[in-house]
C-alpha cells in the first residue's frame, strides 16, 4: 500500500467514524426530543381548560412559524407571591414574621413591652392584635422591618423562616408553596422565560428565601421597597440601612410602575389571585402577540381555603371574576384544576 | 459465528465508537480551551497592570480551587454610562437630546417658544444656556421626559439617537462607546457575569438603545427613575405615563440604594469614572472574596478628553485618586491602556 492509498484509506476511516458520530448525536438528540415532548410539565394538575391553555400558550408562542410567537429576550412572566404561589390566609406570612419580630425586639429591649401597639402584639390576644389600626401596623413593621443593614435583615429572615411553622399544617412556610405553580415556573424557564416575582411583600423580605425555594434569584424579585441609606460600620465597610422611607407599594396600580422600574418591559405572562393582581394582569394583556393571564381562585376549603368577597385580604372579587371572564383570563380552580397543592401531599 | 459470539462482537465494535466519540469529544473540548486560552480577551487593551489585573481577577475567581472562587449566581457586574462606556463631553448625552427635545415640543407647541426657559433653549445661544439654573433645567426635564406614555418616550430617544450625531467626530453618539470596555463587558459575560449598567442618566432613556449597543437587556439597566402612572388609552389599554416625581436618584448614595432595589445583591465587580461613582466602588469592595473596583481617568486629550478637578461633570478628583490608590483601586489611563478608544479607530 503505498502513500496515497494509505492516506486515502485514513480519510475514509474518518470520514467513517464522523459519519457515526453524527448519526450518534442525532439519534440521542432525537432521544431527548421526544423524551422532552412526551413528558408532562405539568403532573400536578389535572387535565381541563386551564392546563390546556398553559400548555397551548407555550406550544404557540415558541413556534417561530406562529403570528404570535414571542423572541426569547421578551419572554418575561410575572407572578404574585401571597395566594399565587403560597398560602396567604389566615394571615400572610410577613405579617407573622413581623409579629414574631416584636417578641425579639422586645428581649433586647424590656421596656418596648410597655408601649403600645407592642404591648398588644406581645399580649397574643388575638382579638386586641386584629383591631390594630393602619398606624399601629406602621409603628410595628418600621420597628421590625428598619434601622438595620440589609444583610441584618434577611438574616433575621432567614432565621424564623428556618423555624416558625404554619399551624394548620405543622409544616414550615416554605412547604406551603403551591407545587402547580412551581411546575408552571419550571415549565416557562425551560421554555427560555425569566419568571419574575411581583408581589407586594417587601422585596428584602422574599428575597431571603425565593431563590432557594422558587429558583428565583433577588435580581428577579420586584416587591415593595423601603429606601436603604448608604453609610459605613465601624470597621469603614461600606453598609446599606433599612430606612422607614417608602420607594414603592407594589400592589395594585404600583405593580406596573413596579414591574417598568425594575423590568423595563411589558410582560408576556402574568399570574394573579386578587384585586391588587388585577392592574398588572391588564398591563401584560396590552402588549402584542402572545399573552396569558392566570388567576388563582380558592374555592378548596377542604385541602387549603375558600375565600370569596368577604375576605379583606387577597380578595377575589365578583368584579374581578367578571373581568376574567370579560377578557378571557384563564381562571385556576384550586379545587378542580390541582391534582395536589403542595409537594407534601401524595 | 454463533449467537454469543456475534453479541460479544457487536459489544466490542460499541465499545470502540463510544471510545472513538468520547477521545474525539475529549479533543474538540481541549481544541476549544486551547484556542479560548490562547486568544485574547481584550485586544483594545494595551499590556499593562489595568489589562492584567482584570484577567488575574477572571482567571481567579473562576477557579474553583481558589479561595477567591465566586460562584456563578453572585457574578454580577456594574458599570456606569457616562464618561466610563462612553464620551460625556462637553455634555452628557441625555442632556444634549433634551435640549434638542424642546425644539421638538415648539413645532407642535409654538407657544412654548415665549416661555423661559424654553425661549434661551431656543435662542441656541450657548454662553445663554450654559447659566440655566437647576429650577430652568428641572422645568425642560419634565417637558421632555414627562407626560406621555413610556413607549412614546423610548420611541423618541430611538428616533432622535438614531440621526443625531456628535459634532466633534461627526458620529452617532452610540459610536462613541468605548470599545475597551465592550471587550471587558462580553469577557465578564464569557465568564458568567450580568453586565448592569448602573447610571445617573434616566432609565428609560438608556433603555432605548443599551441593549443594541451594549447587548444589555431593559431589566439590566439600573438608572435614575421617575414615577409612572397607570392607566387606560383611548382604546382602553392600560398604559404607564412618565410623571414628574423622582423615585430614584441613581448617583453617589443613590447608586449602591438602586443596585439594591434593582439587583438585590452587593456587585463583585465596578467600574466608573467619577465621585459620582465612589460609593458604588466603596460598596462592591465591602463584600467577601474577590472583588474587582475600576476607575476610568480621562487622561487623553488628543484621541478624546484629559478632565480633572476643575471640570464640574464627570469629575475624578485628587481626592479620588488618593482614595483609588489606597483602596487598590484600578486606575485606567486611557492614555497608556486603551490601544483604540472606539470601533471606528483602525
Amino acid at each position: 500500500m503505498n502513500e496515497k492509498e494509505s492516506s486515502v484509506k485514513s480519510d475514509r476511516a474518518y470520514f467513517r467514524i464522523c459519519r457515526v458520530v453524527t448519526l450518534m448525536l442525532c439519534a440521542l438528540l432525537f432521544t431527548v426530543v421526544v423524551a422532552h415532548a412526551q413528558s408532562d410539565p405539568l403532573p400536578s394538575w389535572n387535565d381541563g381548560p386551564a392546563k390546556q391553555a398553559i400548555i397551548e400558550f407555550v406550544k404557540t408562542m415558541t413556534d417561530t412559524m406562529s403570528p404570535k410567537y414571542v423572541p426569547p429576550e421578551a419572554r418575561i412572566a410575572v407572578f404574585d407571591q401571597d395566594g399565587t404561589t403560597w398560602v396567604e390566609q389566615p394571615f400572610p406570612t410577613q405579617g407573622v414574621f413581623a409579629l414574631h419580630q416584636v417578641g425579639v425586639l422586645a428581649k433586647k429591649d424590656p421596656k418596648l413591652a410597655e408601649v403600645e401597639p407592642f404591648k398588644t402584639v406581645l399580649s397574643g390576644n388575638k382579638a386586641a392584635i386584629s383591631k390594630l389600626t393602619v398606624k399601629d401596623i406602621e409603628k410595628i413593621l418600621v420597628a421590625t422591618h428598619t434601622g438595620m443593614t440589609v444583610e441584618a435583615f434577611q438574616a433575621s429572615v432567614k432565621e424564623w423562616i428556618s423555624s416558625a411553622k404554619d399551624p394548620r399544617w405543622n409544616r414550615p412556610y416554605t412547604e406551603l408553596i403551591y407545587q402547580p405553580m412551581l411546575e408552571v415556573m419550571k415549565y416557562l424557564r425551560e421554555n427560555g422565560y425569566k419568571t419574575y416575582m411581583v408581589t407586594g411583600g417587601g422585596q428584602d423580605f422574599v428575597r431571603a428565601f425565593a431563590e432557594r425555594v422558587y429558583g428565583i434569584p433577588p435580581e428577579e424579585i420586584v416587591g415593595s421597597a423601603a429606601d436603604t441609606k448608604f453609610g459605613y460600620d465601624k470597621n469603614g465597610k461600606a453598609t446599606l440601612t433599612k430606612m422607614p422611607k417608602v420607594l414603592l407599594v407594589d400592589d395594585t396600580v404600583g405593580k406596573p410602575t413596579g414591574i417598568h422600574m425594575m423590568i423595563g418591559r411589558r410582560p408576556v405572562a402574568a399570574f394573579g389571585n386578587s384585586t391588587g393582581d388585577k392592574q398588572m394582569l391588564e398591563y401584560t394583556q396590552a402588549g402584542d402577540g402572545a399573552r396569558l393571564m392566570v388567576l388563582v381562585h380558592h374555592d378548596d376549603e377542604k385541602r387549603e381555603y375558600a375565600y370569596g368577597p368577604k375576605v379583606k385580604v387577597g380578595t377575589f372579587t365578583d368584579e374581578l371574576m367578571a373581568e376574567a371572564k370579560k377578557n378571557g383570563w384563564i381562571v385556576i380552580s384550586m379545587k378542580n384544576d390541582w391534582k395536589r397543592i403542595f409537594a407534601f401531599e401524595q
